[in-house]
């Protein structure tokens, strides 16, 4: 038995497709076309990749993508000064800033700077007001991630209403409101995390798995239903010859790749797992790249709304 | 076998005599006691009741508590004219605006009366900003039915972390809020609700069972695993003779009290669930009288911060 791959560039490519015609929409009613701030501090190697691979999309979607550096020696009042001004923008729909931001910028500042984004621009998903209203079920900009992994379910036709889900993790970014998006579509919904006794056979239970933890091939075959969709939200460098060949067999082409780079990109969860489940997505090529997907539409919507009520 | 009833009252007071140096320590600082602010619309005799409880509560406590009555046909205006009020009022710490409201207010007036309360003074934690804050793990202000179950938890020294809870209803105000709850105190929590396929057998994993869904004696023995923690939210208001006797053995002392008065009030939780559980909370006497305590609890919470931040 071998688990249907679900496939993250198409339904990423469906979901901008989807966007395009409002794009031209809104240009068309603002004389403008949708505008998005992304702020990068400092100069963290994967952030530029991230950084670039949303300017990109943005600019090919349409939108009007305004990349604002600081430099790694900003101050906190620096981000938060350029914070405000991307707020006070007429021309700005979303403002994103790329995390993590440096250490020297302390302990709390992330949160601090998440808070000062206005609500209505929070393309993230991440400001208060806009967790409160998912909870709510009344959600106007949801975190990108957990989205995307519903769009993905919804593309491919897998029920949610009426299945037990699973989330393994409960971060604010995946799994709280993961859990939460798929309560709002009548799955029963179990949080699971590292202080989860007995976690392979609470998963086991699942209809739908969501593995968002962080650790290179976690969920082993012991976790799945046979049959279960299982959804690998785990993006992991391995840089240890080790762990890689604890996921695939001798003579695997990752195995080559990882010889050849000296590292690999792998999920949560475990190669073997495809022989289990019913549906998976793999890592890469699944769910990441609807993230960016999801904030090209999240910007499409801060947009629209801010359009309305002008 | 039979539970240990987990006694509210004892509870409730125990949170109230621990209000009262809080209490007193901010009506020295302030020259004022906390402020709070009741708003009843209309004429719902079961609003009346609850109101005056919280009124009588209050003063007992030396909090200074303000109803103020609008009539059956104010406005929605007229609310919110009272709210914005008591949000610019210097002495009212803390805001609560019974629901439910009257129907003739319009279908989006609890949100939007809701929506109005500055959250600072949010002493319900219904506001959006508040609900958000709950689930970031950094509560401020958090609604009074599942933080006194936590209370009430913490009294009798039951195990959260570690354990598996299963919430059986998924409302806002005590369904959603209660699970972040018991997350944060790192439960592995699982969300059941109308659509819950197989919901016994489900409810049957929890250490700790939280039913608040609203239906007399729901949750039958078949629902509860051997030793596990009942807790009854569930206030229903039987009159029908027949559900009465569903619950009660002829010859029941609660079967004559429906007698004597027509309609007795009963939980979510069959009464033969006391053979079954380690531990339960009875109704009349078990969550209910909480409610109010902790009403009082953030009512003091809400005016130290406005205090230190003035």
């Amino acid at each position: 038995m071998s688990a249907r791959l679900l496939d993250g560039p198409t339904v990423a490519s469906a979901i901008r497709e989807s966007v395009l015609p409002d794009v031209r929409a809104f240009t068309a009613s603002a004389g403008r076309p949708p505008g998005l701030g992304i702020v990068l501090v400092g100069d963290n190697p994967s952030s530029e990749i991230y950084v670039r691979n949303k300017v990109k999309a943005g600019g090919e979607s349409g939108l009007w993508v305004d990349l604002q550096r600081l430099p790694a020696t900003a101050s906190l009042d620096d981000l938060l000064a350029l914070v405000d001004r991307l707020n006070a923008s007429p021309i700005h729909d979303g403002i994103l800033v790329q995390s993590p931001l440096p250490d020297a910028l302390g302990k709390h500042a992330t949160q601090r700077v998440f808070d000062a984004i206005d609500p209505a621009k929070d393309v993230d998903g991440f400001h208060p007001v806009n967790v409160g209203r998912l909870v709510q079920g009344r959600a106007h900009l949801v975190p990108c991630t957990p989205s995307g992994v519903i769009e993905m379910l919804q593309h491919y036709n897998i029920r949610i209403g009426g299945t037990r889900a699973v989330v393994i993790g409960r971060s604010e970014i995946v799994g709280k409101p993961m859990a939460m998006l798929l309560l709002q579509r009548d799955a029963t919904v179990t949080i699971c995390h590292s202080k989860t006794p007995d976690l392979p056979a609470v998963a086991a239970t699942a209809d739908i798995l969501v593995a968002a933890i962080g650790r290179a091939g976690f969920v082993t075959p012991a976790f799945v239903r046979p049959g279960a969709t299982v959804i690998d939200v785990g993006i992991n460098r391995v840089t240890d010859r080790a762990v890689a060949e604890s996921l695939y067999e001798p003579g695997a082409p990752r195995l080559a790749d990882f010889d050849k780079r000296g590292s690999i990109v792998v999920g949560d969860v475990h190669p073997k797992v495809s022989e289990v489940a019913g549906a998976l997505t793999p890592v890469p090529g699944g769910v990441g790249p609807l993230t960016i997907a999801m904030l090209l539409k999240n910007t499409v919507t801060a947009a629209n709304a801010r359009l309305r009520s002008a």
